[in-house]
């Protein structure tokens, strides 16, 4: 293997240079960063994570863990990844995609070769024995979720509450009083007890029971089949409805399209706030649909830089874990309207 | 740093033990692989990654590579990033998500410290010079996607010749012979060139003209209100047009309701086939959309597969380059149907 003192030799350069050029400490001109990158390739230079690895017990490698489940992320996740990767990389670290399993024992081993320096956990639950094992193993870690219990956990997650709440505020400042909401039915599946649904379905409750409103909650099927469905059962449950939430942007059209079948055109007879979505997604649907856009860019980007904060003892021995919360952003379309006159 | 020995005295197992555990060699009893794990936890050992480099120098890691541009890249991406990384852990490599701009000093930059054995490129353009770069800097490689000239080059991709042309029989098939293709509008973007959108152009012009019927290609702008306006742009070129396909999923509800209010219904007078989607977006429109799946998760797979086989040598140094194409497959839904009596 080359040394530095080899590049710089080959390179006509000094070896402070070809140390500017490795570790991005000082800018070199592109001339000179090009003859150094050239000697190191023609020479073998291996730099990062073996040097780096050998000299400090660190490979600057952070896991993305996701489950295999692939059908369970959405458009948000792509979002997460892309986000997470590119953070760490303007970091100086780089981002493994991990597919795991959920047991705790695949973790250990997984974790055990010493490969990463941390973690980064997607899709948590409200009670996640990935947590407990990752604490266990004193790998460094942030969970992009929370479980019920945060006291001990370093996490960012989207504040679903907040956005629940503030959901229910703009439709009630429309002037709706029945409305309902529409999640996914996850009974029975790997995933009953996902945080997200959990948070807003209590949030809902809760928030509709102080605002003096009757809650009505529907749980969906799949695609526009599924929104169909959840809209003949949101006017059988109340005929007098006038809008509704819905955290499924799969269905979401056809939510739409069930209540027009129904008799409600949107947004005149009916409004629909489309939760943790995106405006793209809203504009597929006509009318385009009025969402509350999760944060994904945020939260992929914030997770990796809590985390290198951790790695790097930025964060110190006694700094207060990271708990990140960002709610979802109301962006306007046509899809929600003032609650037509009784 | 523990060794391997220090490791099986602390567990109480022979150091062959421990490999077995360390390496997957041979299965070895939860019991054990439990005390083998807790040990090597406790001592620090480090594995993998660090040893296998100075060894071997290689890292058993693999970097895919992906445009930071974030909003090229829809639910196919999603598909692609997991079931590579899900293949790559299944062969004993991990998959590093790598956010670059396109331009070739960086990728030199990037693979001069040797963090990767090999590279998948993703987002092939038509004229790439990523490619050029990769074979200077002799680092193994495998695209998804291709350029114009592929002798030299390693793929797998889409076969959207294949799939366009089987898109044609189909609607020719249910009598239809006034056929339109929506496509993006890429003109003036950096992804201007982009392999797929030239291939499908360039087969369906061809297809139409071998098939003595007369092309008509809608360029379309971005969500539903593009997926109208395309609907108004088809009609104006032929009026008596009764199909189209539409490479472009945020779009083709827009498309269908586009229709609609020209006065044409889905399926019985106007027929719509969405190429290069998923039966999960074509079921987020009503009627649900019959589409030609991508084989996002069979391509992730094989390129991974692909690469790893140079890697490990049994692709054999005069082995031919991997060249795969798969088409999309059909998924007859609601919006196709027999092209209406004249």
């Amino acid at each position: 293997m080359a040394t530095m003192q080899e590049v710089a030799t080959h390179a006509g350069v000094s070896i402070a240079t070809v140390s500017f050029v490795v570790n991005g400490t000082k800018r070199v001109s592109p001339a000179t960063r090009e003859r150094v990158t050239a000697a190191m390739t023609e020479l073998g230079f291996r730099n990062n994570v073996v040097a780096r690895a050998l000299a400090s017990k660190r490979t600057r490698i952070i896991a993305l863990l996701f489950p295999a489940l692939e059908h369970r992320l959405g458009g948000t996740a792509l979002t997460f990844f892309m986000s997470a990767a590119s953070r760490a990389s303007d970091l100086g670290y780089h981002l493994i995609l991990w597919p795991v399993d959920t047991g705790p024992d695949e973790l250990r081993d997984l974790l055990s070769g010493g490969l990463v320096d941390g973690v980064v956990l997607m899709e948590v639950k409200m009670h996640d024995t990935r947590i407990d094992r990752l604490a266990e193993l004193r790998v460094p870690f942030v969970a992009i979720g929370r479980t019920a219990d945060v006291d001990d956990l370093p996490f960012v997650d989207i504040d679903f509450e907040t956005t629940v709440e503030e959901g229910l505020d703009y439709l009630t400042g429309l002037g709706h009083e029945r409305i309902g909401l529409v999640i996914e039915d996850l009974e029975g599946t790997s995933m009953a007890g996902y945080g997200p649904h959990v948070r807003s379905e209590r949030t809902y409750r809760d928030s509709m029971a102080r605002r003096g409103l009757e809650p009505v909650v529907v749980f969906c099927g799949p695609g526009a089949a599924g929104g169909r469905q959840a809209a003949t059962d949101l006017l059988a449950a109340d005929p007098a409805m006038t809008a509704t939430m819905i955290m499924k942007d799969d269905s979401a059209f056809g939510l739409v399209r069930g209540l027009l079948a129904e008799g409600r055109r949107v947004p005149d007879d009916f409004s629909v706030l489309s939760l943790s979505s995106s405006t793209e997604a809203g504009a597929t649907s006509e009318p385009a649909l009025t969402t509350m856009n999760a944060p994904g860019h945020e939260l992929g980007t914030l997770a990796v830089e809590a985390l290198i904060e951790r790695l790097d003892g930025k964060a110190g021995q006694d700094a207060p874990l990271p708990h990140v919360l960002l709610p979802c952003i109301l962006h306007e379309a046509g899809s929600t309207a003032a609650a037509p006159a009784r």
